[in-house]
């Protein structure tokens, strides 16, 4: 049994955020300004975030109080099940056991609600009444939405456009919880318009919508900018998963030897590894892995320098791993984690060998997600098969060791919007 | 506070199903052979059902305990939660407080895991090797697939071609469950293929999709049949429900004056009123609403009355509410809510005044439920939608006569898979 005591409420949901890289003394690099080369300071950014979360975002201390009022707001969903997923270890004939944490039963589908409740609470606070973002395929789209609902604050969403027309669903989900919805290019922003205008069928990007969210947010007074994963802050508000997980695990006597999570831009690996990290840091031996696409290897492939986090390059830069602000990664189903880079802090354990990464290709995804859900009954979301694919790969390689590992997934969400994807899978056309 | 005491383990599931009807002296009508109009007893279903269900289905017992490793299969989802709807109260501008028991969680997102699971073990147990079965939607056989998968047993889907078609994503989950899925009429029975060669492009119906599922399985040794609501022993399945949220409620120092579920076959509703009824029938004043689609008003116009439980009368009679066996409902989006019968124990009680029902037109449905999605963050199965407009009228209705009621109803699954409904209803096309 290890010393392990994150503040939990009665009903066990913590009540701090943890953030990892003061508490191991690891210095991040900061962003600069791509101008001078200098630090971009909080004044630089107030334009797009509310104080508070830029506080967040450079601060130092270690454990953040989490506010009543969003704690209620997380107990409508957390803490989230921990399993241990026999039938599936049954189907591997893997003598590993596997425990998963399942982010999915959040009502928006998954762990990205974590750090959209959080982002929208803050804006509240700060008296904000309007949050501008940008979405892909809708995931982080659809808990921005709701959580500016849950605290009410008007939510206006750039969704790329091909998306907006050929997934439709979470467009429905949007504007269910009363968001207004665009597809982007949209003729919301000038930019937008001058984009349509010269292109009339662009089928939109993640950084062409950035841009018009961006636009939208410096133009509209008491509007303020929204972003689901990367930046620190974030990652903290994704913490409470690994430590809910920490304290479940440990009301079983367990400890991992191996802590899995899927890995796009870097918020639900953090979420699940960061305050398993610790204890890494402390000497206890702990493999912590970020599984990636084959298709899109940032941290395997990728290399560790400043780079901008948008492929228009409006952002500040950042040290990260990357494969270049201009790379466009294959368009898989799993597209939440298609991006050239990866979180700065992420990235520095990578960079310090405090984490590893491995690359799968969408092929085995889809197959060990499909093992998955016949042993365990949920359909995994394409990028948490990702994570699945390396706590199968894990065990495999222990079983052909001798060995026997306890391994730790996060489930990062369900694929009930991406049955198509599946369907496609089944009928071949995916290997 | 009252001495409610249901068996729950360790961790709050209900270690018996609970049988009504015994319990509170109402004697239940028997189904009757239709050429013989005689009371038909379990060898002539024998070939159908495993016995253990077949005593189940006539048992007189209270309460019949649940084997362990069923247990156990449920304890991968439940207990499911049981929250209040505080936002949705606020959305109302009601002075009553709203607690809805949510089995969306699920893996399959319904409760008709709740008894597939039970089917799935008892036929197991009996050394069947294969199950037959029939669907529309696919919200039952997405149950019974992943549930006989759990237990080894092959699952043989019919489902309606029109379904089959148009809403591939059950089958898709079906697929990946292990099941085989046909398009009903299909190639697979005699029945089938004569249908198939007269009428090329039958669209198919529940009707003839029952009637291949029973050709299948007597036409194959070590092949049962399973059905997922009407029957006695489903309904005995559910009852985990109610006993559930009555311990959960317990917990909280609550009894609700009204208990509401929607109702279709009347195995969500009984699952979650029965435990309720009980204490009604002990002199306890709560209220027990049914919530039925006015397009397909079984217990609100239909007669009581002996009739068949299939479209194609080739199931024994059963003395129920019917709107007459030939009687094919508007094709809603409520599927599940589509039936003509309705469960004789729901009807019995309905018939001697111990529950109340009421219907709603779709656009109603569709409307509350929009707006406890914006409150809550999860989108309802369109036929849980009914239970909400129930609640929602309820709490209307106690506002105007200067009351606040205590209000319980069961959100039987989520509206994931039915977000092109939504869709339809946001582009007001539904009314």
């Amino acid at each position: 049994m290890y010393c392990i005591t994150p503040k939990l409420t009665a009903t066990g949901i913590p009540t701090t955020y943890y953030n990892l890289l003061p508490d191991i003394g690891v210095p991040g690099s900061p962003p600069l300004d791509p101008a001078t080369q200098q630090p971009v300071g909080p004044d630089k950014l107030a334009a797009l975030f509310p104080m508070a979360l830029l506080e967040q975002e450079m601060s130092s201390a270690v454990h953040i109080p989490i506010p009543e009022e969003l704690l209620e707001a997380y107990a409508d969903y957390r803490p989230t099940p921990l399993r241990r997923a026999r039938r599936f270890e049954k189907a591997l004939g893997t003598r590993s056991a596997i425990y998963y944490k399942y982010e999915g039963v959040s009502p928006v589908g998954s762990h990205k609600l974590n750090t959209a409740l959080a982002q929208a609470y803050y804006n509240r606070e700060a008296g904000v009444k309007r949050i501008a973002t940008e979405t892909g395929a809708g995931q982080w789209g659809t808990a921005l939405s709701y959580a500016c609902r849950t605290f009410g604050i008007a939510c206006n969403v750039y969704m790329v456009k091909v998306s907006y027309h050929q997934k439709p669903f979470r467009r429905t989900m949007m504007e269910l919880y009363g968001a207004s919805v665009h597809a982007s290019p949209s003729q919301e922003t000038s930019y937008g318009r001058s984009l349509s205008a010269a292109h009339p069928d662009h089928p939109g990007s993640l950084g062409v919508a950035i841009s018009e969210a961006i636009e939208d947010t410096v133009t509209h007074p008491g509007t303020k900018y929204a972003l689901g994963s990367v930046l620190n802050h974030v990652l903290l508000h994704q913490t409470i998963i690994g430590q809910e997980a920490l304290a479940q695990l440990d009301t079983l006597g367990v400890f991992p030897d191996v802590v899995v999570g899927c890995h796009g831009g870097g918020s639900n690996f953090a979420g699940i590894a960061f305050p398993f990290a610790k204890h890494k840091a402390n000497g206890k031996e702990i493999e912590i892995i970020a599984a990636e696409p084959a298709s899109c290897p940032t941290l395997t492939k990728g290399e560790f320098r400043y780079d901008h986090g948008d492929t228009a390059n409006l952002t500040p830069l950042m040290k990260m791993y990357t494969l270049g602000s201009g790379v466009v990664p294959d368009p898989i189903h799993a597209g939440g984690l298609r991006y050239h880079g990866a979180a700065p802090q992420v990235s520095e354990l990578l960079a310090r060998g405090m984490i590893a990464a491995r690359a799968y290709p969408q092929g085995v995804t889809f197959e060990v997600a499909r093992t998955f859900a016949g042993a365990e009954g949920i359909i995994p979301a394409p990028e948490s098969a990702h994570a699945i694919a390396a706590a199968a790969e894990v065990a495999r390689e222990a079983d052909a060791a001798g060995k026997a590992r306890t391994i730790l997934f996060n489930l990062s969400g369900h694929g009930l919007l991406d049955l198509g994807a599946y369907q496609d899978f089944l009928a071949g056309k995916i290997k």
